[in-house]
């Protein structure tokens, strides 16, 4: 129950309207007040310019549309990875918001509100060109929720001059996402070039023994350099959703 | 905060001991009062004879005294799992309560009050000797929490025969727990042959290519028989517990 | 050999119709003499409204039509899984019973008799949106099975108040099955916030490193709380299967 | 080089028509003169009914075509599994073997010369319909191969009296193929029941943890009876080979 | 029940002795009439000398003299495996059987009656020394069970000319085992070198990724030679169990 | 080369006391100016406070010793990880830093300047008593590397309303560290409550499936919520310096 | 930075037109120069005569045609691999070089200059026709690399006097190629049979339990005989590349 | 057969002292005339300085003195490896050859002979200091192959400019052999720098999901950076062996 119910009940209680033995009662089914609260908090963020984040993967346009829809009429912004061409011109033509499509990423935001202001500073380093879309998610996303993001394409560490070419780059973000397949060592290798948090996406891309990114995956969790950690494998998005948090520490 | 304190600050309200703000706030703060009555209602099941379970693997004698001293205190019985002879004697010599020991399932229970009445029927059946001490523990776990329990012993596929004897047992339980490692293959056989829930429990007993009991893990999860539900490896405790949940169901 | 067959043979012994090699002979070779009766107990248990179930997916149109229609000229209600939509018209075009169909679930049911009434109490809970199909063949399934269900859908722990919104539903259940991909969190949160079974069914839903659900699978086998048993990967009808023989116990 | 080969060199020699240096050289490159013998042997016992196995999965029929087509010019027979009905269509069409064609199978036979004869007596039994193809190559193989073959379908564990049932026929062979999916725990409890030999054949068949069959395979790897020997997934042509070699042992 | 408690039933049946309807019932709980025919055919054959067979590992000295005493107590004989050299020094002392014990193979066997005369051919080949003990235990274990046994060791594919220079030795086997750890490849070349069928068993020796034997394992399941099967990792015993059945067909 | 050699070089280079050519030969050979410089840096902030990181656990006392008094010879603080009581021991007589040791964390940090002031809010979380000692190497490092960390203890996701109790602590820490073994199920359950990042640490702690840790492991990488990084098992000094590196950003 | 523009520039700090902090500035920013004059090395080969690989599979037609242009510009060939035949046709229609194209290889090399001469000499064996496309692949690219191969094909382990009867191909290598599925068991056989490296190839070539190559694979890497070192699965580039550096070692 | 003995046979047949059809038969019995050659030819190059190695882990002293001084009456050096400082001291006490002894590699060498002239050049790079004794493995293993080796220790990706500082080290190598635990990244990134061939060596070196040295495995199987081959975990042995054939190409 939000915090103005419990008030409202409590002036019952006071007033005579409501028993005891009711109100508590009534509070002991409720177990969600504090959680309610975090609720409104989460609605007060989106409002700022989060946008809701739809997994469009397995849903059609349709269901797209009315995800979208819905959160317009209360005001808020949406965003949705894992979307293909059709599906997004379809989005596109159907929905009331501004929108903006990436076709590289898969990633398309709808805005009733403005823009956010982008803040901070967050690097996007991907090893080969294959691994493009997984960073492309990772970038469009990460600017969507508001933050300044440099990409850093192809300095995989089979030339290890190309990341160190790149190292001022590197060093002017307060976070670094390094997106990388086969291998999967070029977080760990820029992560001792650096002093800010790396976040590590291992990517699906590689031949057999990759078996579908587990190589780099595990690679990543058994970097040598202290200052990395894991998402999901292809997983741009949680990587960006991290980063912004970090990002926007304290801002 | 427990349903009396809830109470109580109602009735402060009420009396105008306590504000409407400073009530809202206090159960603001307190989000799991509904969670906190499912604990008393946890503690009121444990005074009538549900004995609160220590695992004992990492823990010293006396930690394990400790905690059984403090559970006592509360009037409350203590079960320990995974406890060798060493350490148990240790607790027996130096706990306030009615210990009981089984060497074999390496579990202790220590009661201040009185062994609660069994019900209902639990079978546990064991393909081989070397389960033997995973379905102890099922089996004195499942006593413990006031099942009747009948064991049957030995009765791996590999003689269909020793199974089919053993029918009868089977059928007059109300759920059986299947204690296999090996090839695992025993819950599906007497799942197909009753017509009460199986609970399967794999054991890391095995020659080389049963890697620690993956092979009888897998094997129950494609069991050809519905009927089957399985718990991790050799978590004799586990399905003792789930066992004992269906057996009282109702009663 | 049923038994009314075995007091028949040894009638003839006694009356001298048949010899004593003769009849040990027979008797030696029918091994399987109670289980003919646990068959009799199997048919009779159909007509009561247990239908007979089918696996659909490698099956034709018409190889399924058949099986149904042998269950109907004995009398018996037939199911049908895992039934695209297709086959599931030419099934309903060409059967004799009264056939409902569940697109979500990919179930069908083709009756002779009537439905049979409803009893006890199942949950099913799932967590994501994209778990649904896996929760609605648990669902119709457990209805046709003659169970009671409620459906409670997208509560996943990334928003724990939304599961713990539902506590009312969950206690009111007498075995819940809990349907969950990604992380497979869910079961063991819902375990611990009630005090009956939970059957737990891991998806393969999930980014790269979910491994066809392999991690949902390997996370409800760990589950903390104890009272979460486990079936194989998608397999909503298995949930629905168990959950069916505890909810029924003794009814 | 063939004995023959040999036997000419050295009768020059003696003549004098070879020097000792000469004929030194020529052995020293020959090192596989046992071998040949081997191979010789081989070819006789083509001649004899046992045809040449080709893998038809990956060769288009033009391909198959020409591989028959040169054993026949040589008079032999030949063999092709894993071909699909289309190919086995234009196969039949161009070949001048007599061709026998199982659809069920996938397997193509085309002699030039009678069919062999069959001696002794293979059982091939199957635990679900969904195995069915796999135990149909395995059984059309043994056929080919010159082995009496007698099938047992749909006989899994989870109604143990089916394959009880069965056990005349079980005991009247001298080696037996089981195939299972799934769980895989019906080579056991057949090796339990019989005093000869099991091959036992995992296969692809199951929910997720099936892992494509590796939950089969694991399973009979570790089966509690002795007497089960295993070989790949889904793999019916080498069960049979197996079966075909100690069927024909001493015969 | 026996044979022998069957026929002495129906006699008294007969004789009015029993009643009809007591005689139905006590062959009603006895499901197992054949099977137990099936055990009194094993007692036989113990008592021709093929001896029970104990895994040692798990049990002390004191549990195996027991079952063994029990055996011979039945006048048949018995075998353990997985002995080590104290255990089999205390069983030694203490059972009433002649005893012979190998250290290499780990195997005791006690015997009241005549040690079986050998028949057949097995031929056991070791790839390397490490592999030595499980060869062991296969060749030990295979002679207790009657069959005449050679032993080819060290003849590993690192130097293909060996196991070349013992090919009288295998052609001249009705069925070979082959032991190997390592990259397991042994097996498949043998089977490409002769025409009886090859046991092969997986070895857990090796570096790192032997994984315990899983390399050596999957090798020997995907040997290109048809001709192949496959027990247990280490699983010796397995090995010599199947292998004495295929050598002892028909004899 | 370090800059200050730079300079040096160049300003021979312009007086004349250096060739262009010999100086040019001298960089080529120097490619890691710029790192050399980064060395510097590292080492200047070591000077303020962040201690160097010895791995103890495959080292000797002695070793140990020697690497802290080479840091303290200049002038720099020494921590060394995974290090057991008796060589902690042995240590602390030897080195001349100030020594404070955790045996819970198997940590010692030798200090010759002062402990640097701490900054922030770090919260490390455990899910259950066995995780303590990971959960304590993650909280001792972050206080040595100069964090402020709040340690809440024993709230795992079985009893969902002790994390909830403790919702205050989570929500005033800048980056949360969260540690858990068994079913791994808490990060996303803290994640879905907060707003800042979650370092996720699985442990190896679990019975049977949980493979060491990959259990815990797989459900951390597949959390729903977004906003967890995971890294290695068991590796409580990998999530203390990636969560300092957040802790300190921008301070 | 290039060598000759740290010679002009330490000739302006000479002659006073740069000063010594700036120059030193200017080289502490280019931290790769020795590596830049590794690309000039490697532009350098690439005029000799090898081309630059671009890996097709996940590249349009389009895009190659760019890659290769751009090569040509600066006089440069180019190779492509993983290409199939219709994009192969679109890019040799488009490109100017001179076009090569290995429909069996999937490999297309279009050169400005002449064709290298080739030396040396490596073998690339294969163990069956179904390895035949990763072969070619290995032997086209170490022919475009420069490399005089000989190629040996289907001469798998199931029938080894094929490989011994190319023992004098073998021997007069520098270096062989060994591609082999299934078992994978052939590197291991012809490492024993030379005196030069061999470098294996798994593919993922196989029935079920090849899981993709991985059998094979690790087969390979347990190999018992020395001599043998492993690349990836199906990986005929990288074999090729490796078995070219070795092959020319020296020349 | 030895081409001597070959020889003499023939002389015997042009004398008439042997039959046409008895050579014939030896000669047909003899199927390794060519491997004994091969045979005759390593014990050639035995004598010239390349010493027999045995695998030390898995005897006793005594058979590895036996095996010793059985090489050393052959006039032939022998090397151990995996051997502890106790066995070594043994072995050393009893030998007759000149030993040396590395404790770090756990290797001996005990020769007859002088130490073979040592030629080219082969770095061995390790990657921390808890992959040393591989590395030394492999070091000590190619000196005694007689190969000239430069180390180069503690190089690893964490600090990329260590690796940089040792460039002209790795370019004057003829081959460079790279050992690397926990992400296993350091030999892709060596191979980016250098023209001549990596063998790269996983060690089992790591935290919790380094999986005993999977992860580095998969990594360098996955090596961005083509000229990278591998070989087993902790195999510093094969490693070794491999490079002294490259290294010894042609010399």
């Amino acid at each position: 129950v939000k915090r103005s119910a419990v008030v409202e009940l409590l002036a019952q209680v006071r007033a005579g309207a409501a028993s005891v033995e009711d109100a508590a009662e009534i509070l002991g089914r409720s177990p969600v007040g504090e959680l309610s609260y975090a609720s409104v908090d989460v609605h007060r963020s989106l409002r700022t310019g989060v946008p809701e984040v739809v997994y469009g993967a397995g849903k059609t346009a349709e269901q797209i549309v009315g995800i979208l829809q819905a959160l317009h009429a209360h005001g808020q912004d949406g965003m949705v990875t894992r979307l293909d061409a059709a599906k997004a011109e379809s989005v596109r033509a159907a929905v009331t918001g501004t929108v903006t499509w990436s076709p590289e990423a898969g990633v398309l935001v709808s805005r009733v509100g403005a823009e956010p202001a982008r803040v901070g500073a967050i690097a996007v380093v991907s090893a080969g060109t294959s691994d493009a879309h997984v960073a492309a998610e990772a970038a469009v996303v990460a600017e969507a929720l508001g933050n300044i993001v440099t990409r850093v394409n192809d300095v995989g560490v089979a030339g290890v001059h190309r990341i160190l070419g790149k190292i001022d780059v590197l060093r002017a973000a307060r976070v670094v996402i390094v997106v990388a397949g086969m291998d999967g060592a070029l977080p760990g290798v820029v992560a001792g070039l650096i002093r800010v948090p790396v976040i590590a996406v291992p990517t699906s891309v590689g031949y057999g023994a990759s078996f579908g990114g587990l190589a780099a995956l595990l690679t990543m969790l058994n970097a040598c350099s202290p200052g990395v950690s894991v998402v999901n494998i292809d997983n741009g998005f949680g990587a960006a959703y991290q980063a912004s948090l970090i990002n926007q520490l304290g801002s």
